[in-house]
């Protein structure tokens, strides 16, 4: 394996190697601690830059969220003492994370506040589903960014204040106000946190809402885990090589091509049994592991590649034969993880701020789980018929697939399916394509069923690829990021999707603000002495 | 009257003295034709600074929407031809007026596009309920924002597409990325306009809806309509003084007292014949159109005063009297635009980007209508009890009664009341405030039901209210902004909220980027024959 020394953001990591917290499983509990650095204070906040401290203790919350799920099934209650996050979209990410394995895997997550939590400390404390805070005269919980640093509480505070716990918009004005934050029964009257007690019944009161939890949890008792083992990853200067997936990059035309590898025969499980044991193996665990891991690495490392080119090679029959397997078997709890791991890389493409081109050519397997990439798509383009090239090596013109999977288990971040959210308010073409289900598609009669954008045939299909992709590369990049965002979340909007569609864009633009980042702008200016000075213009 | 010559934005106008509209009435049919200057051509998109020009158009088609509401109770359809809007939050909401017109007056809107229709033109005909395109080859619809100025289709072109339109995600992405935009039978296929005709034809097809249009619609055939009449406005450097509502300024301390006069018993007509008598002296319909032109006003000519204090001074039961006469006649047309007046004013202020701080002393009327304000506000003070010179005066301690008015006729734009965006989630409180439809409340009751943020008693009130003003003056205006938009709307988003809450922000953020506004970004280099220079990094 050749790793090239870029300094680039890697994401690998595991408990043993956590550099800030501790993650201690004891039975059916956890307990995620972070490790204080007593020289790190209390600041609340976060930084304007990519703060590699900062994104490394996501990095890790990211990495113990997959692993109490994956490797400790018995996991029912986690117990976590929040200290602080920074704001950008994995952070985000890593917040929903916990809400999901709330959600989708019968764990309680507990936030325990023994002393002031502030700041990106209590953004993630709501998200969890249970917040008790020590009522010694001084603990508090706050969101001091506005009062303090001129931004917002950006990881999903403001809107889980009002939306999830429901607190009172004028009460939500004060907190979000006031740098001291809210101590005591006042935070228990105002829904800011579930129980505030003294410190010594701290303990006791977080024990009873833990035994509570472990009570209720259907977590299985006795499951042997899946071992996360380390992704075998290949890093070249202008390539990603994973067992599944593949990484190009053409940094000329800022465009990266991914390729998915599709599942051979021979590693389909016969049963839900033997995909036990092939653990951190099993094809769709594998690929969606190094799915994640390639984008998080592409977003993070790589911000002129603007597009990415979403390509299958394989058997659409032995997608679908995987697929059937997740199908059946709904109660096994490790496809439950399996398939919200896949739900949740694909939820990460969607969050992308990249343009997304899907190409559907013949040799590729656009069935199921990875005709959803298809679909996350901006735009696809699929070959009608045969190349020369295709000819030679003998291959059948493409096809497109669609099966259980892309009817319900994955569905986006506003609740739908990607197929729901393609055809949101035209329910006819929305039966007419789940009536397809089973059948593989031609070109002709995809495009027919609105489900790709474009079939040229050999003639135009180079020219007309290139064109589009010179195209893209020619456009201004954040106005591309902020069409992409609106297009990709038609109907309904979640907890969820407000945090990254209205949140988010508001607190970029706060950032791009001189009142928060010019020189003296709140951000600049926090822990100089100095005051900001800001523009009062409203605009 | 005093009119002070500052270069201030006027809102005032008329149909005689439009500069940039036609409006006809014809019967059950008006057109508003754009008149437009042969030297102005035909560039789509819109201008990077506030363009008196463009906003021009805007107060003219705001005035042109109220006046067919209201003066002309008879028009059942509307034919538009659109041509260029510009981007604001004003265009915004003239938009959703026309959106508001289809849904509660029983006026279809429809777009006639006899030639290339381009960006805010493509809007406006987004906003219409129908779009019949003429199919000449060469009249497009296109949204040319993102490939020619690199910024957005800001005014809901996006958010139309896929939430209104019901248009595919990737067609929607080749629309929005194509300068020349869709022509004929492509352009109905993809869901862009209703039907594409022939030159010949354009009149005919266009009749043929109007028939459909005025045939279905449930407006009053023999009304009269209520002319309105001009403000009467008083305007002194730091001041402005209507019938029903004063504003004075306090420039040192960025903030505005807005003083609701609330209705005299002699003002309350006997029955609806009589408010039709009174016309735009009606005082529903003559406190809303005051509110709106002070709320307009203060947001584009007073961007540094960035609180509003919320103040009524009035009789509670008469405000009360004139709910119960609104509430009582549902099915009269002017009631019913009256009540679709106030309801748009107050939704006016929700999106205004100003902290909004209601002021509930003795002497005030916050009931049904006008408790919306304390409503609407992003915190409220309620005095407990009776200041000194309140008792010298002879006045009783504050009330606040909630009416019917509370209870559904005034949504905010995400569909939901402000009693049921307040309590969103907490179902027992949004009842218990509910039953107290009816009941005065003094400050202890109001705060118990959740209804006030503070209740200071005479000894804290003078401190309180100085303090949290400061406070407030000090904070980056710009975080406030996307903390009280984030607050404001808690639950549901509808396709309003959307436009406002996403669309927006991206906006805002991407007209704030060097790629877009920068010294080589795009809005700064279009039609200069220089290329833009991109900073590629995608964020």
């Amino acid at each position: 394996m050749t790793t090239v020394p870029v300094p680039v953001v890697d994401f690998d990591t595991s408990p043993d190697r956590y550099r800030h917290w501790r993650l201690e499983v004891d039975g059916q509990l956890a307990r995620l601690v972070l490790d204080v650095d007593p020289d790190g204070g209390i600041v609340p906040g976060y930084e304007l830059k990519l703060n590699s401290y900062d994104l490394g203790v996501d990095i890790e919350l990211h990495d113990a969220v997959q692993r109490l799920r994956l490797e400790h099934p018995q996991v029912r209650a986690v117990v976590v003492n929040p200290w602080k996050v920074n704001f950008c979209k994995f952070s985000n990410e890593a917040l929903l994370e916990i809400e999901d394995a709330s959600a989708r895997s019968g764990q309680t997550w507990i936030a325990a506040l023994n002393g002031p939590t502030a700041g990106g400390g209590y953004e993630l404390a709501l998200a969890c589903d249970e917040i008790v805070l020590v009522d010694d005269g001084s603990a508090a919980v706050s969101l001091p960014e506005v009062s303090l640093l001129g931004v917002l509480p950006g990881t999903g505070g403001l809107t889980r204040l009002v939306d999830k716990r429901h607190v009172r918009r004028d009460l939500a004005d004060v907190l979000a106000t006031k740098a001291e934050g809210v101590r005591g029964r006042t935070a228990v009257e105002w829904g800011l946190v579930d129980d505030a007690v003294p410190p010594r019944r701290l303990d006791e009161a977080v024990a009873a809402r833990v035994a509570e939890a472990l009570a209720r949890s259907d977590r299985p008792a006795g499951a042997a885990g899946v071992e996360l083992t380390p992704l075998a990853r290949e890093v070249d200067a202008d390539a990603l090589r994973y067992a599944h997936v593949t990484c190009t990059i053409d940094r000329d035309g800022g465009a990266a091509t991914i390729t998915v590898h599709g599942p051979e025969a021979v590693e389909v499980p016969a049963g839900v049994a033997e995909a036990h044991e092939q653990g951190a193996g099993f094809w769709p665990l594998a690929f969606a592991r190094e799915l994640d891991d390639l984008v998080l690495r592409l977003r993070t490392n790589e911000l002129e590649i603007g597009t990415w080119l979403l390509r299958t090679r394989g058997d659409p029959g032995t997608v679908a034969a995987l697929d059937e397997l997740l199908l059946a078997h709904p109660d096994d709890w490790l496809v439950g993880e399996v398939v919200g791991c896949l739900a949740r890389t694909l939820k990460r493409l969607d969050y992308s701020a990249r343009s997304l081109f899907a190409v559907v050519e013949p040799g590729s397997c656009f069935a199921g789980t990875l005709a959803e990439l298809a679909l996350a798509a901006d735009r696809s383009y699929m070959l009608d018929g045969l190349r020369e090239e295709d000819e030679e090596r003998g291959l059948a013109p493409a096809t497109l697939t669609l099966t259980g999977m892309n009817l319900g288990p994955l569905p986006m971040g506003n609740g739908l399916t990607r197929l729901q959210s393609r055809f949101h308010g035209r329910d006819d073409a929305l039966a007419a394509a789940q009536r397809l289900a089973g059948t593989p598609m031609t070109a002709a009669e995809a495009a027919s069923a609105g489900l790709v954008t474009f079939t040229p045939d050999d003639l135009d299909w180079d020219d007309e690829l290139r064109l589009a992709l010179e195209e893209r590369a020619s456009f201004n990049p954040d106005a591309l990021t902020g069409m992409e965002a609106s297009h990709r979340f038609a109907g309904p909007e979640t907890l969820e999707t407000k945090i990254f569609a209205r949140l988010s864009a508001w607190q970029n633009w706060i950032f791009q603000r001189p009142n928060a980042a010019g020189p003296q702008g709140a951000l600049r200016r926090y822990g100089t002495g100095q005051r900001a000075v800001f523009d009062r213009k409203r605009v």
